[in-house]
């Protein structure tokens, strides 16, 4: 394919993708197809010559779309949203033309820059403390991970790192053998699984301690753990505090466990993966109190702050202890500048990475701080919206609090009845939503997700939950 | 921004990404930028109140283009060649588009069962065996990761599942504390620094061994290693065997290597990350012989053919122990057809996946496989030619043989005698080359990258190194 070709194909797409998300809230968001539906609408094997591009076009209708689930439809409200906006799009359009692998400075000095900086404009907005950021001069930094899942790894393996060197130092007659499996890491139940998986991927033991009864990771029950654990010989070394839990976007008290880390010298590492996009509301800050005395903190403007995936931002005050721990560097990849800009790869746990910058960049200049906010307080007011809905019908309870743009909410009664409740829901397919369960209390998830959302979507998802409601007590009686 | 915007914004791009590529010869391959130069030019804050897309896009040529190292130039010779084409862009548009996180079959279907597809498809194109293809019915099946050195890491932590369950059902009282400090892995000196780092991060010891003369990894010597290791009491679990090291494309003898791995139980990992690609013509398979011995293969098509990164495919005989090395499955991503397609977030690292498997297709659809068989031998001529240029000037030599795009040579004489060339090189900014070093022998490599690549270009990197040699020699005198 070449220019010429590309340009009227390329703008096809443009228009293409224009229509199908001006008018998402047409299709069904929960596609009703069965697993294999795809492999018998495309030839079994690759073809020898080129297609035309105005058959693959003809295709996206034919074989993707049928398998689509829609997440950016009004009418999904699974899991936590994913960001999706018209200036990331283009971003990452350049991103693909220019088509650097950023592992090192010199690989392509506006990769590597351009990162440098937006993590300083990300963490001004949010507020973050000044130590974490690079244009502070002194050794804390950002990077842009591809998921939360791996900025809660990187962390761990951090933390590994240096308490290896802290407890050599102390008993040089020690081995890694003898250290490891004695290390313990902490987080609450209500922690995402990524962090229990971190510890499986890092080969330590992960303790999963209990919140209170409002979902919440206090300080005292963190330093409880840690001392016993202190006093079985264990040594206690990283712990993750949840800024907005998957479950119900509860906040840990970060103001309570993270001094108990600083205290017993345990890693804390802040994941805030969705929730975080909230930060650059200041009536939100309230949520990050406590955040100096972090080590790592983490959170995705591909969730919500319009940047598609993957942009996963992380911010640590000391990166040499991740740095220095897998650092292998052939002389391949040296070059002259080394140590006078950060060479990302030394940061993260692949070697290779794109050019995500440039759609932070695009995303911030093109809707500027003001309209960011907007799009967090507009899905806050949504939440609030539907919980009012929820409360109005009796047959109904909100579990929890209203976090954010997430509603946790049950019919009165059996978790039997709330399971059928749901499947009525997805079957029907108008809406689509997923449950969570916290001790033995099964409740549905209703997250505002689209950046198309207005005020009648909540409406309309409302009276799906009613009218599914009203079938699963029809069969019932 | 809304879609009338975007569709402006999004035309012109397309547009200047078209004229990027079409004009990228004459742009300088290696930036005269210094560290930090970046940050003055842009306000050290995000804007309160959104610019204009005209202004972003103004400062694409101000702030990034003088940073950029430009891959896709035919003056690029570094490292290996990344993938960029129009299809491939195209493709990640739409992906953008939907912006689904396939982490699971029901949270969009198309995602994963194309991507299922499309890795069947590739398998057939370079001739795997069929026990690594879904479509055989068996257990065998691909999957798109990110890097190659996740790839590799994925790999070793299954087969670290793998063996520590076998040990545990021969030892019941052995637990993981006995058991990992014993396991041992194995790949060749010329393996790439990722393996080291998978070693690292994995917190198992890497052996690297001993290539041949011709920087071939054989199996007698694996076999060596693996025989002194279990003499010693240490238990043998993975070795990587690499078909195109980074340094000189060389390929270990996998149809010897394969075998002693099988014969000790030793999972076989096969990194063909960039000759991998070149399996697509049948004269090159002869490298791929005893490819039935492994236990996993990869290769990045985001770098020799034509997807965009990030798309390293990866197959698995037996993904089992990878799935249930780390499965973590919480409720919220639980579904009503799990087990009967993949869940691909139990095969990767992260938890999030975009919709890779659209680049694929565009990009095997819309070249075909002649075409893209046409593009692998085109490089393969260029790096004859080159080789010739370089063997009529009776001051250079080659470096171990010419293998795929991929020319190591030096100047006869001294290693400082053969940095100051490279400097020279690199400093006159015209095409850009790395060296590497093999027992205290330093060279340059010379790769083709770029598509746009004809012979008058490799005519013109020779001159460039002979005008540089010129100078060298110069200044010597």
């Amino acid at each position: 394919m070449e220019a010429p070709e590309f340009k009227d194909f390329a703008k096809e797409m443009v228009d293409y993708i224009a229509n199908y998300l001006e008018n998402i809230r047409d299709r069904r968001v929960l596609p009703s197809v069965e697993p294999g539906y795809l492999r018998p609408l495309i030839p079994s094997e690759a073809p020898q010559r080129p297609e035309s591009w105005e058959d693959v076009m003809a295709d996206i209708e034919r074989v993707i779309m049928p398998g689509v689930t829609h997440w950016h439809s009004p009418k999904f409200h699974a899991y936590f949203p994913t960001a999706n906006s018209y200036p990331a799009i283009v971003a990452d359009m350049l991103c693909g033309a220019i088509a650097c692998i950023g592992f090192s400075w010199i690989a392509s000095p506006a990769c590597t820059e351009l990162e440098v900086v937006m993590l300083d404009w990300l963490g001004k907005m949010i507020g973050l403390p000044e130590e974490f950021l690079a244009c502070s001069g002194g050794k804390g930094g950002g990077v842009i991970q591809g998921t939360a899942s791996e900025a809660t790894l990187v962390a761990l393996l951090g933390a590994k790192a240096k308490k290896l060197q802290q407890v050599k130092a102390e008993h040089p007659d020690w081995d890694d053998s003898v250290i490891i499996p004695k290390l313990v890491g902490y987080c609450s139940k209500q922690a995402h699984s990524s962090v229990e998986r971190a510890g499986l991927l890092g080969g330590v033991k992960l303790r999963s301690i209990e919140a209170d009864n409002d979902n919440r990771l206090k300080g005292e029950v963190l330093e409880a753990a840690i001392k016993k654990d202190l006093a079985d010989g264990l040594i206690p070394f990283y712990a993750v505090v949840t800024l907005g839990t998957t479950s119900t976007c509860a906040f840990d008290y970060l103001d309570e466990c993270g001094p108990v880390g600083n205290k017993y010298d345990v890693w804390i590492h802040v994941d805030a993966a969705y929730a975080g996009s909230a930060f650059i509301c200041p009536e939100y800050r309230h949520f990050m109190k406590g955040m100096e005395t972090a080590d790592s903190f983490n959170f995705n403007p591909h969730k919500w702050m319009l940047v598609n995936f993957d942009c996963s931002a992380m911010w640590l005050k000391d990166p040499s202890w991740v740095i220095n721990a897998f650092n292998v560097d052939p002389l391949y990849l040296k070059h002259d500048q080394q140590g006078s800009a950060p060479d990302y790869r030394h940061w993260q746990i692949p070697l290779g990475r794109r050019f995500r910058a440039l759609k932070l960049w695009f995303v911030l200049r093109l809707y500027g701080i003001e309209n960011l906010q907007a799009h967090i307080r507009r899905h806050c007011g949504f939440a609030t919206q539907f919980g009012e809905l929820c409360a109005s019908d009796s047959r109904f309870e909100i579990y929890g609090d209203i976090n954010m743009g997430l509603v946790c909410f049950r019919l009165k009664g059996s978790n039997d009845l709330n399971e059928a409740l749901l499947k009525k829901i997805n079957g029907r397919g108008n809406i689509h939503l997923v449950p969570s369960k916290i001790k033995e209390t099964y409740f549905l998830r209703m997250a505002v997700c689209s950046r198309f959302t207005v005020s009648e979507d909540m409406e309309f998802s409302w009276n799906e939950v009613k009218a599914s409601a009203n079938e699963v007590f029809a069969e019932k009686n």
